[in-house]
């Protein structure tokens, strides 16, 4: 029995991680990234970057400086036990690479490292050349670094060593050999929490299913210390709660029962001569009139640098966004009970967002003319390793118009113009464990940037006796959540995405305006009563741009250039267009909130300061949310014709459906940045419309 | 000069109508619709439709239908001069649809009329087979029908033979042969707009562009009576207000200056084996797990009913929405001047939002694999004439994921499972003088609708004196808009586009559940302070579902059937996504408000009524107000487990900018209506994955 629990624990071992964990442990720090170790996904695998040389002061490190990090790394810590729980480039100074030019030399390289040894937390600069290691202070920020893939997978073995919980299991009439234990962040409630660095596992049994979500082992909650992987305390709280069935939840085609829906004539994306973008020197993107650098991140995911669009009228390339990011993100489920009442997740600070993010199923995460970037992360002992295929780029044209107009005069001439709407897309889909959330960065050939996030995957999901709503004698609400199929019960939550926005409109002095939106009285000199009214503020402090969002008190929320004017004097500016909002309903003093604090407000403005970059916190696991951007916002600096960055937050309520079991179909919302008065008319007034001739000449597959 | 001058105000006549006015005055009253009769557009006339027979209940009329009405009609009048304003199909009681089933004879085919004699509004039912006419009770109602597209092209002519008007034009320096007025609804706003049917001519010179809108001769309104064409009153309020420039303000290709922007490698949406739809007898279209019925009507655009869904598990087609249409818009311009205060439009109850909608452009409005259908509209004397397609419907795939995931165990084996979301869009676009409004009904194989507007066109800009904005020494809120060019302001202004959707979920008596979402305490028995706790009414009667969206006190709202249970017990349901929202800022007293309470509220749910179909009321022009959805609503009448009528408005406040200048790009909102566990599980678990071998094979255009 032992030999096949193992291998079948070893087969979900890193269902929350994502590299070769056997491979690590077989060669644990061998410096040379030989290809065996960089090959972590034989099956998409395409290029080890081991020849891969930077080029922009931006670009991520690549696998030769990492190595070299690496070395000064180990030689750091001497022989000690240390984990690196991240390993990337440290970003030259803004004004450095905003002044540099292709063709300079780069600023020296340098990796920023947060480590972890003898259960302290550590922050290095490593110089990349001389291999030199600057200690930072450390202590003064509570939490922990996010937790590495390698003790993610190390630490779901944990139970399986203590008796208690072998008991608890097979009294709950489960073989060990079918169990799965995953590590979910603890949150922060007080002293539980303090001093040591822990994760709280939930069992699954995968018996009979690739969707174990679906089994829970309900109410055992194993709260392991990570440092140690010791068992700290086991919960049972669900010993008459049934393992709800296999039956129905399988998703995979080839093992889900029922007949395949198909659509005899597939409707594709096709562009037979190749997109109309180009990737130079491996990050810089050039499409239509948008310039961006592009790299992958292990904490945010996808990181845009640089967005510059070009002026149609003048040509020149002028600055929009000098960086974009997914911050932090925020998932408290709404249960108080005590298996549940934890999960309060902060995915990127907690996880990495883009640690979890896999590579992408060409011709269905993305369209068949997509083209894709891989990354290069480090693994936990500084050692680097390739993650094939982790972004994607497609031109979009879905159908629309960019604009469009008919006049109908009497002459027979009719005026008819209408123009196709194209975009272009970057995307990443980040899998944190049942959740899967795609982030597409998304350029409009008219200036417009929008942000989109789609939810899909599996509904995190609570075993319940019930198994019919007839059932239920109690207060409905007390079951937290919706029964989505016998003894499921799908649980209430939210999340919140937020951006951090560091926009340089026409340079990096900008101003946030209030355009607000007001209703006026006319007092008798018009027929009419009333009408609205504009009334533009310009944010002094930060205090006022802490935005709470209202339907009936809107306003437009512009970013501009108070320096530079339009050809007809206005200033230049981009605005934030919100959608999906929504407003965290906890109480601001309790503890998953004020480490969230980002959700109090929608929008938030904050100079530019190179450490807040972490809307959480830079050690977001475990924090008391000391170092957050509600306490950075709460200074109430001065923001007035300043290098400001803006920060959104994307909000959704999830009720769950019985259409989100077994897997949940995609639900999507975004926010733009949007130009206005930035150019002087619409940059895509002569924008070709498509003719038949110049389209692509198809025919349907002989197998279709 | 006349003849010049009379030239080229018809090349304008119908800049706001649609239909060969000149034919119609060759050939008033012809009886029999000659091919030359029904041919208004030439250049994409392809099926005169003689032959057409209706085919099912909701099946509009059809020529040889609408001819005998018109025969019937014309011998009501009795050789008196009449109009008809509106001939559409009667439709018969719901529940004698409901009942209908394919093959039975159809219920008896009538015509509802709305016509206009001696200043007075007729309401006639015509029996189409007998040729019976029944009038109905017309005048407790206030207000006018819509104007027909010939009162439009004929009134425009009205200010020219008055000599004050002609010398205020020529003491502007612009020459009478340059000049176009186009007619604007006056709104009401008491005494002087009582007791006669009135419009509002605003003129502009046509000289050098088409986009004559960015050319007004600021301040000059010609107030005409539409049912003589007599001049009431000229209006002149702009004399030392410049005409605006014509440079740079044509849009047409082969007219605007500046290089053509053309990326190289077009994307197109390729399905060469054809559509996986088909529209059976002209209006029932059947796709994926779909079946509905479309059709244009002149009034609403287009009439989406009967609605149906198949369950996968079950293969049951299932009722989701008996019909679904935009009832009403109110697009209110924010300037209390005399010019402008009356410009607060109710587009379809006014103009006709059907009427408006005019011939699509293939591969621009639609893409390549799009199909499309006609319409048959009545001309005012009741002949049917053909608008060619008018609707175009086409399946999209926008290269999104249905759902996705990822799990990635150590086996090697990876779980990645990715399906392709495809859906179906019916769409038409109404051009209302300068604006275009694109309508788009989405289908979803999931089961979700989505309700898209997005707005384009040209925005209707003021005169002024500014060139630029540091000549403004007032406040800058006067000018009631931005600077977008050279003396031309874009004056700030509302869009709501008010939706009829008569939610059927599984049968006709539906409930509506506000599902509240609310914060609540733990108080104490976790270590968690706060949670989100569900808390679910039934609305009983109408004022309880007079919603204001709030994002701080956030609830869902479903539409359940109370009677029908989920497998594992819940009502099934349908909920309503609200996006794009926004609140009138108006005085709630302020006639234009009254007269589009609808904007009141975002969402409201009365009892199903087959009189109350229009929001802003029957005769929405110069209407009181007294005929309206706040009006029934306040009746308060018992919503519960009925046959309810759900009501949503979209809203967009714009605040004109540069890039709107001088064609506006298009921005989008819509909602959803989505499938809350009424699928027992994801609909869409079992669809097929893109594979390469069944996708198109193209190549690229020998001239692309």
């Amino acid at each position: 029995m032992e030999g096949n629990s193992f291998l079948r624990r070893l087969f979900l071992i890193s269902a929350v991680a994502s590299i070769v964990l056997l491979t690590l442990i077989a060669l644990p720090t061998k410096p040379n990234p030989a290809k065996n170790q960089l090959l972590r996904h034989p099956a998409t695998f395409k290029n080890d970057h081991v020849g891969d040389i930077p080029h922009h002061p931006l670009d991520p490190l690549t696998v030769q400086e990492m190595t070299r990090a690496h070395k000064a790394i180990k030689a750091f810590f001497a022989g000690k036990v240390y984990g690196v729980h991240s390993l990337v480039l440290e970003e030259p100074d803004k004004e450095v690479v905003r002044r540099w030019r292709k063709g300079e030399p780069l600023p020296r390289r340098k990796a920023s490292v947060i480590g972890r040894a003898a259960r302290k937390n550590y922050i290095l600069t490593v110089d990349v050349e001389s291999g030199e290691v600057t200690q930072h202070e450390a202590a003064h920020i509570s939490g922990y670094p996010m937790l590495t893939l390698e003790e993610m997978g190390s630490v779901m073995y944990a139970p399986f060593s203590n008796a208690d919980f072998n008991r608890t299991i097979l009294a709950r009439g489960v073989d060990l050999a079918d169990v799965a234990c995953l590590p979910f962040s603890p949150g922060w409630f007080g002293k539980a929490e303090d001093g040591r660095r822990l994760v709280k596992l939930e069992c699954f049994t995968i018996k009979d299913t690739a969707n174990f979500y679906m089994r829970p082992i309900e109410g055992v909650i194993v709260v392991t210390d990570v440092d140690t992987n010791q068992v700290v305390e086991i919960v049972e709280k669900g010993k008459h709660i049934p393992i709800p069935k296999a039956e129905g939840t399988d998703y995979r085609l080839d093992v889900a029962n029922g007949p395949v829906i198909k659509l005899k004539s597939p409707v594709s994306m096709e562009q037979p001569n190749g997109p109309n973008f180009v990737i130079e020197d491996e990050h810089l993107v050039k499409w239509a009139n948008w310039e961006f650098h592009l790299k992958p991140d292990p904490r945010a995911g996808v990181v845009i640098s640089q967005a510059r669009a070009r002026d149609p009228e003048t040509g020149v390339l002028r600055d929009v966004l000098y960086q974009g990011f997914s911050s932090e993100l925020f998932v408290p489920y709404m249960d108080p009970e005590e298996a549940w009442y934890f999960k309060t997740y902060m995915d990127a600070g907690e996880y990495g967002f883009g640690l979890q993010a896999l590579a992408l199923e060409p011709l269905n995460d993305c369209p068949r003319n997509a083209k894709y970037m891989d990354a290069v992360f480090a693994a936990s002992d500084g050692t680097p390793y390739v993650r094939s295929n982790m972004i994607c780029l497609f031109e979009r044209y879905a159908g629309d118009a960019a604009w469009r107009h008919t006049e109908n005069p009497n002459t027979g001439e009719l005026i008819r113009e209408a123009r196709p709407k194209i975009s272009l897309v970057a995307r990443m889909v980040a899998s944190l464990a049942n959740y899967d959330y795609v982030v597409d960065w998304e350029f409009h050939a008219d200036g417009l940037i929008n942000v989109k996030v789609s939810l899909t995957g599996i509904v995190i999901v609570k075993g319940t006796n019930y198994a019919n709503m007839n059932q239920v004698n109690e207060d409905e609400a007390e079951l937290y959540g919706t029964l989505l199929s016998d003894n499921i019960v799908g649980v209430v939550h939210d999340h919140y995405i937020n951006f951090y926005l560091d926009m340089d409109v026409d340079g990096s002095d900008n101003s946030f305006v209030n355009v607000h939106l007001q209703r006026a009285y006319t007092n008798g000199i018009s027929p009419r009563k009333s009408f609205m009214k504009v009334n533009k503020t310009v944010a002094k402090t930060e205090k006022d741009a802490q935005i709470k969002l209202k339907l009936t008190d809107p306003s437009e929320f512009h970013v501009i250039n108070p320096n530079k004017k339009s050809r007809v004097g206005n200033p230049t500016g981009y605005k934030v267009v919100p959608a999906g909002t929504a407003a965290s309903l906890l109480d601001p003093e309790d503890a998953p909130q004020m480490r969230n604090a980002f959700t109090n407000n929608q929008i938030w403005v904050t100079p530019y300061n190179k450490s807040e970059r972490w809307s959480g916190g830079l050690f977001a696991y475990q924090s008391h949310g000391e170092d957050t951007l509600q306490v950075w916002s709460d200074r109430d600096r001065p923001i007035e014709n300043k290098d400001i960055v803006l920060w959104y937050t994307l909000g959704f309520h999830h009720v769950p459906c019985q259409e989100d079991y077994p897997i949940m179909p995609t639900v999507s919302s975004g926010f733009d940045l949007k130009p206005v008065n930035f150019f002087s008319r619409n940059p895509v007034l002569r924008i070709a419309p498509y003719v038949e001739s110049e389209l692509p000449v198809c025919k349907a597959a002989a197998s279709a």
